[in-house]
């Protein structure tokens, strides 16, 4: 299992792994993958904290950071700072909507304090907010790679990333999204199948790889959706791909800050118990089915809104989950894709890394078998 | 490319075709693949004439037929013959219904006879009158396979096609279904992912197929959904299936009965452009959207019935899209998967299944060199 990025980024097997603990980030790359931080949750501040703390942890290892900048979202053509936008976004948001969100919660029986109830923040869910991250990912060499979650990264950004000697990635969902990125320069296009957890497009993950690395090649394509076994990688790479990016194995992770309570929750699913919702960030997202997303379904209730003004209403259930897990069960944010299905108990990041090296090689072995009996 | 079903079924590669043109099943087995004829169009006489001419012109090869008798379906406790079936539940289409279904096709000018409007037939979509279909297929002992589309075949019949020395096999969308196929002696299960063109679940194919592999094993599994390349039958086969079972691909050989206009319009499709829609056969079932499927989805216009209602509704359409093809474009009955985004030209049958045995040896030649490359 190694592919030529390996060696253009230093690392032993091409297993990607966003997770937003940076314990997470730092057990994956110690394993020989590349751990890759989710940004947009943190001020720039925190994410100086914990960049800081990767640093001094991860040894010689590389890592990466995700940031979201959408191709299209509320606000976008507004140059504004980042203070004068969410102040603008925040305005954009009707009291009809707050007060349906803040209704669920409280119809749940999650405590709602009016000073943490984490509604109306703006995080880095746009282009003036997720600057600043990148400015700050770049001071820290060990950060080898940005990738951006929702669209093409813009162009002064891909210039700057690529003049300090990092690469910049992407995701996708089609193969004319991933033409869009390698034409404005992306180092490595991250395609990700329907199955994905978070912001997904509905093509799926067997059709959607192959074309999108017929599309863009020679550029290195990593495959997404679907992805918590070395078989599965063994797959993505029959299909082209130079390794794998995966983030819903990672919540499953003894290192993880996910809770108990939520990990029993994925434990619980079965493949077909999520679904794409809006609920949460405006945009599809794959997550668990639960009330909160049927909610939101419901067209007697209010719709969702658009990026990223949804998520300045769901915030206050997205903390929920953390600080009152039991509380929340019914109404949290849990995504995860449809791989959610296979998680059967929480492992340690290493002993992950062991087991899907060994499926792999176990995988290509029967494939070799079935080769050489071809009559 | 060769595993044990092939041994077990006498046939050079693990290439299920699954069509409704009796010269592809002929082409596909003399290829050798495995050619299945699907049989729900045809009343039995039809059927006999059929498998007759396959039988003339398929040499020594065996071959199968697929049947529909879905889990759940109008009228489906009943108890009645066919024809005593089919008068109940023609009185059961709400007459609004099969008009609106009239009216669309008029509104575009589609020529619709009262004589040959095709509404109102029930064909083999229940127990009733699947069952000839069987007792008819079993006579013909190049028959080698029986597959079930859309549930667990009744006990009796499964009981009956193994006596006679043939193989059951059945479809299903999920471990869950894939756990009662093998309960009740289902020899080959059939796992279709979301991807697939027809009746598909929701679960994608890379995450379904390995979860049904290890339900069921050693009960041998073909992976369905998003088969179109060579390189994607090596991904099944990592995945632990024995072998592919494709639809969508033989609409776009030389030897299928579809119009070249159909083949030009899934040619411009891309994946993106299908729908999993109730608006044929009552079931949600992956097609082309197009005007007719969207006007089902209309909540202001009459909702789809039940199976196998819908489809005495929809005949017409389906009906048209042959008859008609240049009038019906836009209201035609286009089922195909995802990986429609694939199809670039009509190819023979031959060359596809060449075509597919090259990919796989590149694509294994490909893992093999990351394999010997870990570090």
């Amino acid at each position: 299992m190694h592919t030529p990025i390996c060696d253009e980024l230093g690392i032993e097997f091409p297993i990607f792994a966003f997770t937003h603990c940076r314990d997470v980030v730092v057990a994956v790359s110690k394993a020989g993958g590349y751990g890759v931080l989710g940004a947009v949750g943190f001020t720039p501040e925190q994410l100086e904290i914990e960049l800081n703390w990767i640093d001094e942890h991860i040894g010689d290892h590389p890592y990466g950071v995700d940031i979201v900048i959408p191709n299209k979202y509320e606000g976008m053509d507004s140059n504004m700072s980042g203070e004068e936008l969410t102040k603008l976004l925040q305005s954009m948001v009707p009291n009809e909507t707050l007060e349906f969100g803040r209704k669920l919660l409280r119809d749940h029986g999650v405590p709602l304090a009016e000073d943490d109830d984490n509604s109306l923040q703006l995080l880095g869910w746009t282009e003036a907010t997720a600057t600043p991250q990148v400015e700050i990912a770049l001071q820290h060499p060990k950060v080898t790679l940005i990738a951006n979650a929702l669209g093409t990264p813009p162009k002064d950004m891909i210039e700057k990333i690529q003049a300090a000697g990092r690469k910049v990635a992407a995701l996708c969902g089609s193969p004319k999204q991933a033409r869009k990125h390698a034409d404005a320069g992306v180092d490595i296009i991250i395609a990700q199948g329907g199955e994905g957890g978070g912001h997904c497009g509905e093509v799926g993950s067997i059709v959607l790889w192959p074309q999108v690395v017929k599309e863009v090649a020679p550029v290195p394509v990593l495959a997404a959706g679907g992805i918590g076994s070395g078989e599965q990688i063994a797959a993505a790479l029959a299909l082209g791909a130079q390794g794998a990016w995966s983030g819903s194995q990672w919540l499953m992770v003894e290192e993880a800050e996910n809770t108990p309570v939520q990990q029993q929750t994925y434990i619980d699913a079965s493949s077909r118990d999520t679904v794409r919702s809006r609920s949460f960030t405006g945009k599809p997202c794959r997550m668990l089915r639960n009330d909160w997303t049927e909610a939101w379904e419901n067209p007697e209730n209010p719709d969702p809104l658009g990026m990223p003004l949804q998520y300045m209403v769901s915030g206050m259930a997205v903390a929920a989950t953390h600080k009152h897990p039991d509380e929340s069960i019914d109404v949290a944010f849990n995504p995860v894709g449809q791989v959610v299905g296979q998680f059967r108990k929480v492992e340690k990041t290493s002993a992950v890394i062991e087991r899907w090296v060994t499926e792999y090689i176990e995988a290509t072995g029967n494939l070799d078998t079935f080769a050489n009996a071809t009559t």
